[in-house]
């Protein structure tokens, strides 16, 4: 199953299963499975059995989505987790993963213009794989890693080079307005299975500029549970975006930074292909 | 006047004005000014006149604190902020402030035992001044800066300096459960009046080890809000702890870090005295 977040067709805030080309509503507009796909998952809605029968659908096209988890409680970030992107940033082999943090009210939706941030001269992609977490997550060991994985999206780490470079912290360039773009769609794990044959291909303007299988990652999945969940509790509904390949706007020759109109896919396999524009 | 969050006689959580070594109950156990002192900062509540005299009083001696603000939607802190610190660090002088994310469940109060995580063995204190944003504040300008400052509290960021360091991110080292300790009092950014007067001391068992007055600080709390709005929005009872003076642990010889028992007090002038102790 694929969920989303968007707009009824009275443009009210809902949520629901995509099939066929249609989205039907499970929000309490619709078949009142719960109030937000964010809830859903907290309260581990999604298992129950919904009932689609009375769900008013909506076509695919034309639908406004929006940030497919509006308010996850914390998006956690990992840095230079491809082989081929840290050989492009020329920094050395780690034996930790790199972790940072984004506020959750950076996260932008599908479809939607994106603004470039005027401070900045240097915005770039990231597309990337996240993960949403389905159970309470603490001190949990690499085995067990994947029982704590609700299911995934793909998502696109906007991130401004001048201001992540002002200091060694990389804060602030990772947390401009509307830099997290975050689905179409959410897929349970169990749909999902196999999320390391997934592969990940950031295009601007059509041109593939990154392409990775999940199976590339440095710190693979469970890896990167274990070392998170060793020093923060996560709760369903906390988001971790696992790393992004390389082929970054930053490394080009000459770098090649983002402009207005400039459109930026992320597409993940059977996730889907998230869709921006970016604007002035 | 200064607030506290804290149980009532009754184990619940309330919170309320600290007078003459008594605290008034603010809450709904009380004169019910508003459910919680985060919300009262939210809300501008603490504009209004209070009704003190229905509210039940209880003596400080002997209260349980609570962290004086509860759940922050952001938790902002800056690094390197202190000539002394920087010198020690070996740093070079960066142009922009270093701006890292801690997580407002790492949040603890003054007075509770707090435990040296397991997974490291590099735990470290720093003493600082935390600020409480009171208005929507977006693109703030120096000069107005001011306006956008609810109140103070004393705050102790403290540092697994092993995870700190496992890579070029701050972030997993200054995230683990209780390591950030916030209080005991929350005062007015009108009672404090000029909070460059205030100087943060840090004791461990009774010796100074950190004095610095906020006069001191690199970029000054106008150049730092400036900056940190310029890139996120800030909303009201949102935090930032500006840094901390030179003299932490890490850079003793020989280098100290924390060990059961050791008391940590920070005192920030008439904010009071945040005061813990380590158990392992």
């Amino acid at each position: 199953m694929r969920y989303a977040s968007y707009l009824n067709q009275e443009g009210q805030p809902t949520w629901g299963l995509e099939a066929n080309g249609e989205l039907l509503d499970l929000g309490p507009s619709g078949a009142d499975v719960g109030p937000s796909l964010q809830q859903a998952i907290q309260e581990g809605l999604l298992s129950a059995p919904l009932e689609k029968d009375e769900a008013p659908a909506q076509p695919v096209e034309g639908t406004t989505f929006l940030p497919v988890l509006s308010a996850p409680g914390k998006v956690i970030c990992i840095g230079v987790n491809y082989r081929s992107h840290q050989e492009e940033t020329g920094r050395d082999s780690v034996g930790k993963p790199t972790v940072f943090a984004r506020f959750s009210d950076t996260l932008a939706a599908h479809g939607a213009d994106l603004p470039i941030p005027a401070e900045s001269s240097m915005y770039d992609y990231e597309g990337e794989v996240a993960l949403v977490i389905g159970a309470h997550a603490d001190h949990v060991k690499p085995e067990d890693a994947w029982n704590y994985i609700a299911g995934y999206a793909a998502f696109n780490d906007f991130s401004a080079r001048d201001w992540q470079r002002h200091t060694g912290q990389w804060t602030p360039g990772k947390n401009f307005p509307l830099s997290g773009a975050f689905g179409p769609y959410f897929m349970s794990a169990e749909e999902v299975g196999d999320v390391t044959e997934l592969v990940v291909e950031t295009r601007v303007n059509g041109e593939v500029r990154q392409r990775a299988a999940v199976a590339d990652l440095i710190f693979d999945i469970p890896a990167i549970i274990e070392y998170v969940t060793a020093f923060t509790p996560l709760a369903p509904g906390d988001v971790i975006v696992t790393g992004t390949p390389g082929g970054v706007g930053l490394f080009m020759e000459p770098p090649t930074f983002l402009v207005p109109g400039d459109v930026v896919e992320v597409e993940v396999g059977k996730l889907g292909t998230l869709r921006n524009v970016l604007v002035a």
